[in-house]
């Protein structure tokens, strides 16, 4: 065994652990008005069975797979079915609708596990002796497409698994960086630097199941970014492995020598080689934290508070506030007499029904405080007083406590009402604060026109997060009962595409924290404009001529 | 005439304004002592006359010129010998050396001035056309030998010049971001945005004499950067002319699109096109705006303090402390009974006398803070309290108000000196906190082993400023009296080397804000590595296979 531990081949998360709603007596109703689903009637689909899919023949030639066992260990190169299409695909939703619909056009012919850097070394080369593609894999959590095989890939395909390269090397205390390999998971990491009293603030959603050689691939962002910046201002160090070198960008608070190479790899998705190391800025572990909840009469006004706060001396750690969907949606899955609602359905509706506010445009708010006791009294002093300017309400540490609790459990809830014939996924984008309404109200009325198209029942909800000084994140969440009659991927796609193209058309990215894969690729003209693809197909040809390196990524084919 | 305006074609700055020293009593004995050369008895050399040099006689062809006159008017195409002069070097100590001994292997033939990004357009084109070379100039302040053709240039070269394009075209008062012409200089984009109630927060050495996109093709950093970041954080968007595209990148908070584009441009040095326009982050001319002194035992103290302000939640826009060598050149450059030393010689030299300080090792530094009356006032309580832990001093706002008032006429003083036979320039770094001493102490011993070796009495000395998370920037300012027989160039090469390699030696960065130019270049492998050259070359063969853009900058050759 390679001792190192994958999430389930058809959802999200470990197996036995799942979403249920038996305890949410609130959600049965919500879904049913939402998307037309009844929890209460429908049952899930019996669970797959693994023998059931029709995995194709590994094509590795014995010769590879000799030159692969000479680098890493028997034990440390797989072949067998459930390891190959464990390491095909990611968790966007297309990829469990493919899954559960036996469609594997072409997966990996061999997982190999490197304990070092020199192993990985040795895998590239081989790799590249035999003209084969390498896909570096780290926790398999990305649902933008950036693991999958071409689908008519004719040469071998070789999933390097960086599990295995999980530790904290050094800890600099003075300087705050720590060298890390980059095949670590989230809480493993975490557990490493909490040991010596050190976090690297770094909390995407994906936490638990993405490797940090995974978030600097893809441009993660983590919940905390308005204290702890961007993965891409968390790394400062690099190693990368790459055919003809090993890139070495030394840990430097800033540097002038040209076009940034640390810029470079910073999403690069594998098409530059396999990022080995990380060296991370770190913080000491605040001396307090907090998450406060809020209320404002509607996502405008919720808006345009959080624009105020990244536009004050303030530094909150968060700054997020939903739309009246998500707010009702969080109500929706509440257990009994526990969470935001118990807040909300006693003495604070009186208050509201006093200020004359409209429970159907309500919106849940949360800012995150964490330094110094000092600090976060008076952050929290400075954005009370700019929430109150704006009529906004607060409601206490609970929610907050909740939501903090609970962050890491939302995409069980998509494995649960795919089980029911309802997709749901999500697509973020970041704007100009000038733009963010115009983006929302856009992709609102784009995923209702799509819903209206396909002639379903559809849900769309939506968060702002991850505030800078010139605008910030949004995040949709969207659901439909899809029919499985008419296609449900190519329903999704009508969903999705509506979206997306609704972001760049107004201003927005086509995507904030997911990166490109194949999923966004289509967008990426318009984002970034035929120039800047130019630059991108530049740089990808000098160091990869003949495309061995996760072909078919970012850049459209 | 263009209407743009130059600096000196020998010097820095505008021709009748002068450094001297006949009001500061202190700085004669200061000098005799630093680099041996007594300014009461040497006269400085005389003005050169302009019809001294030998000017290469321009291969324009009446071709191209005609193209370039269509896209620009007569009036903006200029061929004459001081023009073409003007826009060969920037200002670094090597190019001063080099034109005041009328070294001018290789001159643009002829400088093109043009009104808008269309006429940009024109000019890239018939360039490109005519296979001549591309030099885009800004304010032409750069230090790094990013401006001057190769000496073997055979093709013909068009010197760009950015000047009249110097508009703030929007600005997005809710997003705090602006659309700027990027051949704006410093003082006429801050008094555009001022006059609206905004700031660029960016104030480099150089301001009253760059342009914006000159600190963008540089990757520049303003003496505010802890605040207002550098440049690469304050840009968004930007377009850039280029032979087959022009790219367009949309002013984005953050995005996740592959590998930064963005961060591709910045630092470019003109190798991947014209920088035509900036979106910039600015931000509202802050209520409180105050720089205090400070005075520290030693370097070392003052530099575990700067680290320790950077690790707590109090947020700067300025911290900068002087070792002691530069502690004296500042005490010695004041006016009578005026700035620094006034505080220092009188009460306050009992206390440090009461403390036991060595007043050789006495350093001074300058924190600054900007915002509300309470972030300000806050943010200094706490700064002072960590100052007061390392044994600190604070000596009030008088010294700061001198410091801020004359920040930008020190690069006046290294023409002083030269035309007295002392050679004075400056090398920069930047390092994790960890290594910053380390590095300090090698470079110091590393520039006094290069004037041993040219039996020259020299002077170096620092500060640290632009502090980050993980680490600041040191900043050197070196001189010595040349030997005009041992050839000066020669003798200020064997300084500069020796102060670039102990940089990259001991963990530093070849430049925090200068850029890599051909002057830094021979440090750029071992500073990014090969695999790091190897992208960035991949980079520039995509977008210009035949170099014609700035050929010869950035990478070896």
């Amino acid at each position: 065994m390679t001792g190192v531990k994958h999430m389930k081949w058809w959802g999200w998360g470990v197996e036995g652990v799942a979403f249920h709603h038996e305890d949410k007596p609130k959600l049965a109703p919500f879904v049913r008005e939402a998307v037309g689903l009844d929890l209460d009637t429908t049952s899930p689909t019996p669970a797959m069975d693994f023998g059931d899919l029709k995995v194709p023949d590994s094509q590795l030639t014995d010769k590879l797979r000799d030159e692969l066992v000479e680098a890493v260990g028997e034990t440390y190169v797989l072949l067998d079915a459930e390891e190959r299409v464990v390491h095909t695909y990611g968790k966007s939703l297309r990829d469990l609708l493919r899954i559960r619909r036996n469609i594997l056009p072409r997966i990996p012919d061999v997982v190999v596990y490197p304990a070092d850097e020199e192993q990985v070394r040795k895998i590239v080369d081989a790799t590249m002796a035999a003209d084969a593609v390498l896909i570096p894999f780290g926790g398999g959590s990305n649902i933008s497409g950036s693991l999958e095989p071409r689908p008519d890939e004719t040469r071998q395909i070789v999933s390097l698994d960086m599990g295995r390269m999980n530790r904290v090397v050094e800890l600099d205390e003075e300087s705050g960086l720590a060298r890390i390999e980059a095949g670590v998971l989230g809480p493993d990491l975490e557990q490493q630097l909490n040991d010596r009293g050190w976090t690297i603030g770094h909390f995407p959603d994906s936490f638990t199941h993405s490797t940090l050689g995974g978030w600097v691939a893809t441009r993660s962002s983590g919940m905390q970014s308005d204290k702890y910046g961007d993965i891409a201002e968390i790394v400062r160090g690099l190693r990368v492995v790459q055919p003809e070198h090993t890139t070495v960008i030394r840990p430097l608070p800033s540097t002038s020598t040209g076009p940034s190479v640390r810029e470079m790899v910073l999403g690069s998705e594998g098409r530059l080689g396999v990022i080995t190391e990380v060296t991370a800025q770190v913080h000491r572990v605040p001396v307090e934290r907090v998450v406060q909840a809020y209320l404002f009469p509607d996502f405008e006004t919720g808006v345009a508070t959080m624009r105020e706060i990244a536009e004050s001396d303030a530094a909150p750690s968060i700054t997020r506030v939903s739309d009246a969907n998500e707010t009702g949606f969080s109500f929706a899955t509440r257990k009994d007499s526990k969470g935001v609602s118990k807040y909300v359905t006693e003495g604070m509706m009186k208050v509201l029904q006093v200020r004359g506010w409209d429970l159907d445009t309500l919106c849940l708010s949360f800012i995150g405080y964490e330094g110094s006791k000092t600090h976060v009294s008076m952050t929290k002093a400075t954005v009370d007083s700019i929430v109150r300017r704006h009529g906004g309400l607060g409601i206490g540490r609970g929610p907050g406590q909740l939501y903090d609790q609970k962050k890491f459990d939302t995409p069980y809830i998509r494995d649960f009402l795919l089980d029911r014939g309802a997709a749901a996924d999500v697509s973020e984008t970041a704007a100009p604060w000038s733009r963010l309404i115009e983006v929302y109200d856009a992709t609102v009325a784009a995923a209702n026109g799509a819903y209206n198209e396909l002639g379903v029942k559809g849900w769309i909800m939506c968060h702002l997060s991850h505030s800078y000084h010139s605008g910030a994140c949004l995040y949709f969440t969207f659901a439909f009962v899809y029919d499985e009659a008419a296609d449900p991927i190519r329903q999704y796609d009508t969903v999705k595409r509506a979206i997306q193209q609704s972001f760049v058309d107004h201003g927005g990215t086509l995507s904030h924290h997911h990166a490109v894969g194949t999923e966004h690729s289509p967008w990426l003209t318009e984002d970034i404009s035929a120039g800047g693809v130019a630059m991108m197909q530049g740089l990808f040809d000098g160091i990869d001529p003949k495309q061995n390196l996760n072909p078919g990524k970012i850049i459209p084919e």
